[in-house]
């Protein structure tokens, strides 16, 4: 039986989400609610002691990190429908664009998408409520991502991590401009984790993905869009809060 | 036929090495030298266009990426000797330790090497043939680490560092106080990746790794080095320049 933990379809939360839907496996979906910190918990931070989304619990066992669960799932539960290539070099590229994802592409992002949205929500409680919620985080590391979404990031990081953006979907669009698909020539757990980060991005960043900078990284967005899969998961997920 | 290059026995050029001298895999071995920027040369751009060791040359497939040549090598190598558990969830555990190698404890082992050894390397150049260097990496993240490492890194930079050291080898040593390797119950890719970066720190990090504040960690760096492959690597590949 397998139980999945994700804050909705969005992000590294989205990863192995399109995977189990992709694959067609049954799973049990718990929500966790990032407005009220559910992922902070206690009864959370036994499954996760990293207090992050998304989790994956296989009879008891405890599978953490988006990238992790996704290659677990074609390892403990393989199916007709392959997401990683069975030739051994594609599967090494396909691990170099997922490697590439956790590593780069979506810090950028999500560095931005806090200074937008998270700081919205911390901004509401009180001094004390803050540091609440921050006493209750275990990784020392996003104590400060959290004090930096209260405060304001610094000008200089936002511009640095928007320049990473911008050579993000500069490498992304050049290599599908010549390839349908990221790695081996099939759709791949590259494409999965990649698209996770860029979904959303004609409207988010604009003004770095659209029809004339990036027409190869939106026909790739609007391609994986169209996947009865995919369509699945926005259609039965409520978005993250 | 397999061409490995790298900059000799550490760090990320060590990892795949391990598992070639493991798997007893034949190989030519070509060997870097960061000290003339050898791997900033077009020759070698032309094999990894990000300018960075190691890379597997597979009968004319490039594999790049230590963590991910290590993967390609039980995809594509198989041998009796296996670096990876058979059992999913073990496999699940490897991978979060090979990752947390490539995304934490790598980076800032790395940044105080630079800081101790890379800063006495180019301090010997002009102004102009450090321009000139720097204009050669391919990286722009790479040149600001160039650049940091000639005008010195910032203290505050440096203590973050250290810090995150200090919660490494602790972690590192937390786990192997009850287990003799770090995932599946087997010497693995997860022991092989984490070694090549905690290695030798008993004597450059000696105020951290020590038989008093770190038993375990220790006991496992010297067990992994008693072990033949590794024995024959530091005893054939000439160390770092």
């Amino acid at each position: 039986m397998l139980t999945y933990y994700s804050f909705g379809p969005g992000a590294n939360s989205l990863k192995p989400m399109l995977a189990l839907y992709e694959k067609g496996l049954e799973f049990e979906h718990r929500l966790l609610n990032p407005a009220k910190f559910e992922h902070h918990e206690a009864w959370y931070k036994e499954i996760n002691p990293r207090g992050q989304v998304p989790a994956l619990d296989d009879d008891g066992k405890i599978v953490t990190e988006s990238t992790v669960i996704c290659e677990y799932l074609e390892d403990a539960h393989p199916t007709a429908l392959k997401l990683r290539p069975d030739d051994h070099f594609g599967r090494a590229q396909m691990r170099i664009w997922t490697k590439w994802v956790d590593e780069y592409f979506c810090w950028c992002v999500s560095t931005i998408g806090w200074s937008r949205h998270v700081s919205k929500m911390v901004e509401k409680l009180s001094d004390a409520e803050f540091e609440e919620v921050v006493a209750r985080i275990p990784v020392p590391e996003q104590q400060v991502k959290w004090r930096r979404a209260r405060e304001g990031f610094p000008q200089e990081m936002l511009d640095e991590e928007m320049r990473k953006i911008g050579v993000s979907v500069r490498k992304l669009d050049d290599h599908l401009a010549d390839h349908e698909w990221l790695a081996g020539g099939m759709y791949s757990l590259a494409d999965i984790c990649n698209f996770s980060i860029a979904n959303g991005m004609q409207f988010g960043f604009a003004e770095l993905v659209n029809t004339d900078d990036t027409p190869h990284l939106v026909r790739w967005i609007e391609q994986i869009n169209a996947r009865p899969a995919v369509k699945a998961v926005f259609a039965e997920v409520p978005r993250e809060f």
